[in-house]
């Protein structure tokens, strides 16, 4: 049976899929580029081991942090703006072990305020959103992809003209873990969560996310607030900041298209509604695996 | 030889100071409040044994961490705005084996945003900073108070109106030391290090902090610049997102005050410089000494 293999390559997790007559059949998960050194290689053949025992792939593509400095094989980034055959022109190709298999590109950009941004494995979900979408590709629209280190792309006629990365949720998790502001005796009351993340949206219009951190603290001190509204204000601050801010910095057109797993989605949305802006919504897996170049059926 | 005892006991350090006929004669050093649990008066008699083998001291006074709920016994908060009369009335005082002790209030304020706010500690210095500087007891002035968390004090005709806390120095610890931004291999090149602090100055002026915080790694990756750098623009970023921040929340007046120890006290110059603003400079130790009382001569 032919088969082809599409993966994601990050930081902290190696997936692989198995596309047989447009169909993915199998998957497997291997550890993250980030964590296997100078045996990425070995690494990658272990994984994909009980698949190419049947015979070696018609094709192999990998995208993410495996194409970075210090992952596998380094990709170069492909500068905005860039349509997806810019993208996938700039993928490195070699043969291994009698298949072909191209290491994305990564993505670079300049923004408007002369900051250089880059990203790698998130385009590939962005070219994914427009391949599923094909409303995305006509005129201007923004991309969301929350996370660790979000992601802004500002798309225009398909192409990808400008992204901007905010470390939101690793700011947040920060917060939360390892400073005097995050609430150690949370109890997953998720009302008074929700009622928090209300109050940090609010707060966050103000455009003073520094001086309003504190609040988290003073709050619980001064004003009767509890551990888990506490924590729910820093995740609305925080998340309503970064759509101030980076709303001014990337002009938007028709819509906003949030790609990502379901609960920060939602989180991410609420947050917009706030500010008055309605969002789309796709999911992340599915937009990863189209922009590899596989739109079909998900069996496995 | 009579003896007052006067000290200022913060989460990390307890710190005690003899004053015999207006002359500090001798000073010690004892654990933080934060780390002696329900031990602290075991904590402050053993720091101060030496002295009052000689007999008790004619009276103590004590602020900061130790009067919080958590500390040795709690003071109230004064209300602002307040005082130093109103702030030393508010203080907890009890006989400690034959002498008087104080343990002084902290401060607390609602802002004109409505978000409730705190000090212990703080406040000492800021009335002792009026003490030092009697021009300061007139008019309105901002007193800056720079640390792990930034207190901004507005002072009118000595009392103390208002004021905000910023955890500027915790984040910046933070995301030195534990965020995927904070670079592992700064060399210590004061020269990058103070090229990256001027942009980060540069671009806190966008009042954009959540969005430029990414530059201190994109920067690294496609724009040449160092480690050092890097860590110089995060700090510069950070300090000079506060101070934008703050001065849109405070409405200053005569003149901006810097108490705290020269090193920092040196970069929040810098940033008010880069905005058209010059601080006059106090001593955090001298201020410390003089809001309990002290303004003789520091001989030990």
């Amino acid at each position: 049976m032919p088969y082809r293999v599409i993966g994601d390559w990050g930081t902290s997790r190696l997936r692989l899929f198995r596309v047989e007559y447009d169909c993915i059949v199998a998957r497997r998960v291997g550890p993250g580029i980030g964590t296997v050194g100078s045996e990425a290689e070995a690494a990658f053949a272990q994984t994909i081991a009980p698949w190419v025992a049947d015979g070696p792939p018609q094709d192999i593509a990998l995208c993410g942090m495996v194409g970075a400095r210090d992952g596998w094989v380094e990709a170069p980034y492909a500068t905005c703006p860039a349509d997806r055959d810019i993208w996938r022109s700039a993928a490195v190709r070699f043969d291994w072990n009698g298949a072909p298999l191209a290491i994305m590109a990564g993505l670079a950009c300049i923004g408007d305020d002369d900051i250089p941004d880059v990203m790698r494995g998130e385009e590939a979900q962005i070219f994914g959103a427009i391949a599923l979408d094909p409303a995305l590709g006509r005129g201007r629209h923004l991309i969301i992809l929350p996370g660790t280190h979000s992601k802004w792309a500002l798309v225009d006629d398909g192409r990808i003209v400008n992204f901007r990365t905010v470390p939101t949720g690793e700011l947040f998790a920060l917060l939360r873990d390892r400073s005097t502001l995050g609430p150690k005796d949370a109890t997953g009351d998720a009302g008074q969560e929700s009622a928090g993340f209300d109050e940090g949206l609010a707060r966050a219009g103000d455009g003073r996310p520094l001086t309003s951190l504190f609040a988290a603290r003073s709050m619980r001190l001064r004003a009767g607030r509890s551990a888990d509204w506490a924590l729910g204000y820093l995740s609305g601050l925080l998340i309503g900041g970064e759509i101030v801010e980076t709303r001014a910095l990337l002009s938007g057109g028709d819509g906003v298209t949030l790609v990502g797993d379901a609960g920060l989605a939602d989180r991410y949305a609420r947050a917009l509604d706030a500010q008055g802006v309605a969002a789309r919504r796709l999911d992340g897996d599915a937009c990863a695996l189209a922009g590899l170049g596989f739109t079909g059926e998900i069996a496995a």
